[in-house]
């Protein structure tokens, strides 16, 4: 089937947003906790977001502005204190994750609003959310700017915090069922986990019985 | 339930990357498509992959070191043409992008190995997949060492490619259900997006009527 070719540069933001969230999915997504100089918590989820390295460990944030050009209290928060705490949501949490990505008035407290609960944190001051099933305290190593409304944040994961449940502590095995994530799609769309499967490393054997089975000279 | 601290700095390599690649999920997958300085073609999937902005587009590949030190084919790459294509990987090509993911020895060309035929790129030089359902051009915005063995690349997405039946260009709508495409957990294990939800956006009205159910006096 042919394929179409779209110049980036020539489409409105809004445009752009639309087609790069409806295509890099699943994404998941980071409900983010943060707290101001002055005390008060703030929390708003994020999807774009990864963890981008394991030595150290490593999550990337992509933050914007406010419409009016300000900034939101995330990145506000982030700057001012450096640090970050990412909330894994789980299915039971998807509607006060949506409460929390409502844009109230500053100053509000979003956990309050989504009858979601703070605990302090452990090695960073942001607080971590007790419902959320995983938890990673996370430092800023660096803020780029990429344009005029757009800082990628990068951070460093330097505590996390599971519930019993979803971990096996000896091994370091994560239960992917018990944990039940849930991730973005595009405008009110939501993907689960709950639909996998398993595939195997890919052997050399097979690799080279498939080099047979194509006819392929190799290189 | 109570929940458990991990300290991550007291963790191997390998404990923190099981740790990390188990809880944040599902995570997109990139099969970034390279050239070499004398021409050759790489392919290889990363799943510590994703879009930070769409304000200019901008994705984010993390990129670690061969076990003995050396870089990879796909580092060596950007770092010598500042190109790479981010295709996106459908179900159907779930076993060729396996194929990709193994350790062939240097100079091997992983897309004839996995029967995935290289097109010429548009607006960069490496190629795109033409089985790919999309595939975006990108080119270096500037690479982050965070450590010794893990460089972070930032490329601003400069155009895409799109199968014509999973795109409405009109308004850019993106299909998800044509899309089909797998993401990353840990292990052998994927997810899919075919399990999907849809949740409207979160209503003032609605906050003021949890506010009022909660009891809370708001802030």
């Amino acid at each position: 089937m042919d394929h179409v070719f779209v110049d980036l540069d020539r489409l409105t933001e809004r445009q752009r947003y639309k087609l790069l969230s409806g295509t890099i999915i699943p994404r998941p997504i980071a409900l983010v906790t943060t707290v101001s100089l002055d005390g008060s918590t703030n929390a708003a989820p994020f999807s774009f977001f990864n963890v981008l390295s394991s030595d150290p460990g490593v999550v990337a944030l992509g933050l914007e502005l406010n419409k009016d050009g300000s900034l939101k209290d995330t990145t506000v928060n982030i700057r001012d204190t450096e640090e970050f705490t990412v909330n894994i949501v789980s299915m039971t949490m998807a509607k006060q994750m949506n409460v929390c990505a409502y844009s109230f008035e500053r100053g509000v407290d979003e956990l309050e609003r989504a009858t979601l609960t703070p605990v302090p944190g452990t090695a960073v001051k942001s607080p971590r959310i007790k419902e959320s099933p995983a938890s990673f305290e996370c430092r800023r190593i660096v803020s780029v700017a990429v344009s005029r409304t757009r800082d990628i944040v990068l951070g460093r994961i330097v505590g996390a915090h599971y519930r019993a449940d979803v971990i096996d502590i000896e091994n370091y095995y994560v239960d992917a069922q018990a944990l039940d994530p849930i991730a973005r799609i595009e405008g009110t769309n939501y993907a689960t986990v709950r639909d996998r499967f398993s595939m195997p490393p890919h052997s050399l054997d097979n690799a080279l019985a498939a080099k047979r089975f194509s006819g392929c000279s190799g290189s």
